[in-house]
């Protein structure tokens, strides 16, 4: 028996999330059904953490432990035989018998995708959200700069836990512009829920002059709260999550950080 | 009563191709009904051609004969209204009452998208093929470079009427390379039914080493059968259509080509 750390990719189209709940089309559910085919007897797998309905992944991490006795290609192909076409696993790895996916992660990283368009393009609505008119990306990129660092980001959403520290680092967040797209890479070391769909949604707010930069960096600095609103969950895929080499780095890191 | 030019951008991997076929669901029928809502008497809208079950738009070009006195703009968002999701006209024009978007069309774009990975993508599946092992871009630009200017294509498809032609011209014809990803653009007066897929099939052959070069030439230059073989049609979109100015031009261009 071995534990053995899964990397995700899927398309959230048609999930309801990824965390189980009951029998509703989840990722979990999917990837605990295709475990049990090849023999795994845990109730529950852990994750990094779960995503929003209709939130994507290249880069979601989950761990299980399993007999197997193939090698980590062979695992891979045999869960991909048995996973539905909408999600896969990129790489199987050999972790630690203590190793979680959530506790030990020290940075996850998110991409928003926006493209900007009078009319809808059936190519793209899947995977961006469509804003028309255009935002300009310095102004979004003047409040990108505002998020970095430590904050109590209690305005952009709520902890795991009702009661849990609001506060969070981020490492990097920046606006990139492509042709008529616009593309928002944040880095942290750990988001509080919808935390980076409101943080998208807000800057686009400053940039369609619907909120004012004073008001955005005050909620960012005071955690004075925001209007409502959250960007919609097709345009977020979850990247990466990375990982101290142990336990007591992970912890180490966490205190230097907050 | 004026003639309108409609670009169209579809995600076929719902549609049973463009071309209407009773109530099968294509793209012209969709179509059709939408233009049907807002008053069109006409039997069969015009196109600039049809797409393979499968096969992706930005660029499609079709026209029909409308009473519609609310301008243009107006007219793609009631068009847009009454289509589903999955296709959208992204402008409307107005035409000359004998635009016709085949026989006036001087140009074709399509490109063909690739990626290249061990494992599926269920972010990228629906809009590219998955290649592995990886074929080096230099290898397929080799192979894309002989495809340029006027040949007997006869090897890469079938002309749209029995005993038609199979010459054809392509003005340019490239891949490139980024990150995981390989992108063919290919541009000519018209093409072949199946020629996109098979020209892209038969140079990864080549990249491959399940075809030789030289045998790859040969179909090019003479018209040498080619081993059987498509690349699957979720890679490919049709990008544009472009026209001449006026049907006596259009001739021209074509006569001065071929």
């Amino acid at each position: 028996m071995a534990r053995y750390k899964l990397i995700l990719a899927y398309d959230g189209t048609h999930f309801q999330g990824f965390q189980r709940q009951g029998k509703t089309r989840t990722v979990q559910l999917e990837l605990e059904t295709a475990l049990r085919k090849l023999g795994w007897q845990g109730n529950t797998l852990l994750s990094a953490g779960r995503t929003d309905t209709g939130v994507h992944a290249s880069g979601q991490v989950a761990a299980a432990d399993l007999d197997w006795v193939h090698g980590t290609e062979a695992l891979t192909y045999a869960l991909n035989m048995n996973l539905p076409d909408d999600v896969a696993v990129i790489r199987a790895e050999e972790a630690g018998a203590d190793f979680h996916p959530r506790f030990d992660a020290v940075e996850r990283g998110y991409r928003y995708r926006i493209y900007q368009a009078k009319m809808r393009d059936p190519l793209r609505e899947r995977f961006a959200w469509r804003l028309w008119p255009e935002v300009s990306v310095e102004c979004l990129n003047q409040c990108a700069k505002q998020l970095l660092g430590t904050h109590d980001f209690a305005a952009f959403g709520n902890p795991p836990k009702a009661g849990g520290s609001t506060l969070r680092h981020v490492y990097s967040a920046e606006w990139s512009a492509h042709e008529d797209e616009l593309s928002f890479e944040v880095h942290g070391n750990a988001f509080l829920y919808h935390m980076v769909r409101r943080m998208v949604n807000a800057q686009v707010m400053v940039g369609q002059s619907r909120l004012s930069l004073t008001d955005f960096i005050q909620s960012v600095q005071n955690a004075e709260p925001l209007p409502p609103g959250l960007a919609p969950a097709q345009g977020l895929v979850l990247l990466e999550v990375r990982y101290a080499s142990n336990r007591q780095e992970a912890v180490r890191l966490m205190k230097t950080l907050l």
